[in-house]
Formats: structure tokens, C-alpha cells, sequence
């Protein structure tokens, strides 16, 4: 019995997309507990294109889906074809790409709104009472999911945490090696690198949420 | 006593750059098992892009500095920085930038040449006879790097074996999650994704690459 599991993605680089490891050790915990993989992403222009070794901003335009293949190695699919009754389990990794391109909260903070398509398809996991996993910055977006009262975590960042907290949010500090479940709605978080130093110590929390999620599924 | 390794990327992206998952699943062992690592990347302009869920060629330059640094979350630097006394082993994973963007393998077979840095700098570990290794099709530079009756592997596929074979290599067939050795050179290989069928098959291999050369090392 494979568990269906999908991986939304944002992107492709930590700055203006995906968290590359948070979404490679997300597909490798995912592959190695033997769960069949489909990734997903919105086929929307990303906010932005960074230049990671600069910082600066590059006067392009790149397409999320069309980077996410990078991660996917060409298997991943708009995001408007993902349906809820094909999955056991949904997973955001992070990275700016989940506050910029699936939600605006990276600009607008409380009162971001989550992408169209990634939040119907969310809202259908929870509506469905199937597990959801929300990593690094990706929690930003579980109040608008669940609405207020949901339990999460981005880590011990007491800015962000109080920006979620006005939102609606119930945040718990977290530790990068651990996980954050509302046990009720069947949402598992994780800081990785909201926290992390070294990509061991992302891995440490991510295959811990990764492993949960498939227990809840 | 942390050993210190140098990982060479030629991009972001299988088809036209490093292989993600590859550079990942190598950053991942490496930290893992408690080795310094320092990412480095030609500053030079990819081949190509290529766009990954269509495998179209975008009309677009980019390079192969600026996009490693996605892989390395900024951490990479140019190449020609590297110092081999700095360092006690050299991997370099595969996908197409291997033999698109550190040589042009790819395109000339068995007439191909590396890139100068990158030749230059893998040399001088071969030549300071500390531990490298090679990844996918990475594997096609061991030739240029060591000359003839160097002992490698990119799997079983005959073709690119014969044309290794007539660049001097001597090239042994290799399962995805094993790794050939040439013991004199202290040279690792392991096919990846030349063989796997899913990232945890890649991973197999690739860990065991990483922990033989850590222990040369």
C-alpha cells in the first residue's frame, strides 16, 4: 500500500523559489518510506528573479512551474490538475518561493492572500481531513487554510510568529530538529532552515514531519 | 578533525546544469558525516538553458556561477578561488552541466576537453593524490584528469562505455547503489542517475561515493 503524497513546490532557489534541499530531502525521506511522489506548481510568473550569488534582483522573468521542474526533473504538473481524491497527504516545502510565489505573505504579512490554485487545493486536503505538511515559511499560510486557531510553527522567530498570531494563528516555538502537529486538523510543521545551520540539521526536522505525515495518511 | 571537500556544480538542473537531487543527496552525506564543504562553479555561461518540463531551448543566457549558487544557497564561489591545499578530497556530481558546462562531452564524445579551471583544479588533487569523486556522468573527465587506464564507472550503458574505453578509461559496469574505485588514484565513481529509477536508488550509490571518500580523504 504506496501512500500518494503531493509535493507543491515554488520555484527553484531559496531566495525567489523552492528551498532547494528543504525540497530534495522532502522527495528523498518521501521515496525512501516508499510513498509514490507527484510534484506540483503554480504555471504563474515567479514574483521575482534573484541572482543567489549577488542578492540582487535580475531584470528577468522566470515561470514557477517551468523552474520546478528543476527540482522535479520534469515531473511536475500545474497545480490545477492535482486532485485531492488522487493524494493521502499534501507537502509544501519553503523557502521565499512559498511567501512570494504561493502566497504574497513575504510583502504583505498579515494580510496576505495564498495563491488561487494552491489554496483551493489545499483547502480540499483539510476539508478532506487528509494530512497536510508545512515546512520552513510554508506555515504562514495555515491560517488562511484552516482558519483561526491552527496550531503551527516557523520556528522561534518572534516577528514572524506574532505576524501568524494576528492572523489567527496558534504558534508554538519549535526546535529544527522537531515538529509542531495540530493534532485535530492533521497539520504538521517544521522550521528547517527558518532555523537551520547546516542542511543535517533541516534534514533532522523535515524527515521527522515527513515520517508523520505519512503516519497520519 | 573535520575534513574539508570541495564540491564542484555546473548549474541548477539536470538537463542543462548539475543534477539537483544529486548535489543535494552530496551536500546532505557530507554535512552528515561532519566534512567542511565548499561549493565552487565556473563563472562562464551555460551551454544552454534548457526549459525542464518541456525540454524546449529557451532563448535565454545564464551562468553557471550565478545558478550553482540556487544548489548552494549562496555559498559558491568561482572555481579558479579553489586551492587544492585547502581541501583533502574533490567530488563533483553529475548531470548535463557535467558534460555540457565542465566539459563538452556531451557534444564531442571522445575529442571532448574540460573546462581549464575546472581541469586545472581536479588535476592538482589528482596530482596531490587526494581522494575525488565523480558522480553520473561526471566520470567522462577521469580520463582528461588522470589519463589512460584510469578505472571508472557511469553504470552499463555500452555506448558511453566504449567511448570512455577509447578515451584510455578503464571502465567497469557498476550498479546504481555501488561504487567503483580505481585504488592507485584514489578515484570514486558511482553511477546515480545514469542507472537510478528514483531518487532513493541515487542515494544509495551517492552515499556510499561520499563515505569512501571521506575515508581516503
Amino acid at each position: 500500500m504506496h501512500k500518494k503524497v503531493a509535493v507543491i513546490l515554488s520555484g527553484c532557489g531559496v531566495f525567489d523559489g523552492a528551498e532547494v534541499h528543504e525540497s530534495v530531502i522532502t522527495l528523498l525521506r518521501l521515496d525512501q518510506r516508499g510513498a509514490q511522489v507527484q510534484c506540483f506548481a503554480p504555471n504563474i510568473a515567479q514574483h521575482h528573479v534573484l541572482n543567489h550569488l549577488s542578492g540582487a534582483e535580475m531584470p528577468e522573468s522566470r515561470n514557477v512551474l517551468v523552474e520546478s521542474a528543476r527540482i522535479a526533473r520534469g515531473a511536475v504538473k500545474d497545480v490545477r490538475e492535482a486532485r485531492v481524491e488522487d493524494f493521502d497527504a499534501l507537502i509544501v516545502p519553503g523557502g521565499f518561493g512559498a511567501a512570494k510565489n504561493l502566497s504574497d505573505f513575504a510583502f504583505r504579512g498579515e494580510q496576505c492572500e495564498v495563491q488561487p490554485d494552491v489554496l483551493a487545493l489545499a483547502k480540499a486536503f483539510a476539508a478532506a481531513h487528509k494530512p497536510i505538511g508545512l515546512i520552513c515559511i510554508a506555515p504562514s499560510m495555515a491560517p488562511r487554510i484552516y482558519g483561526a486557531g491552527i496550531e503551527c510553527t516557523i520556528g522561534n522567530d518572534a516577528e514572524t510568529a506574532a505576524v501568524l498570531t494576528r492572523m489567527g494563528a496558534k504558534h508554538v516555538d519549535c526546535t529544527v530538529d522537531e515538529i509542531v502537529e495540530d493534532h485535530h486538523h492533521k497539520l504538521v510543521s517544521t522550521p528547517a532552515y527558518m532555523l537551520a545551520q547546516s542542511i543535517a540539521e533541516a534534514a533532522s526536522g523535515i524527515n521527522k514531519l515527513v515520517d508523520r505525515v505519512l503516519e497520519l495518511a
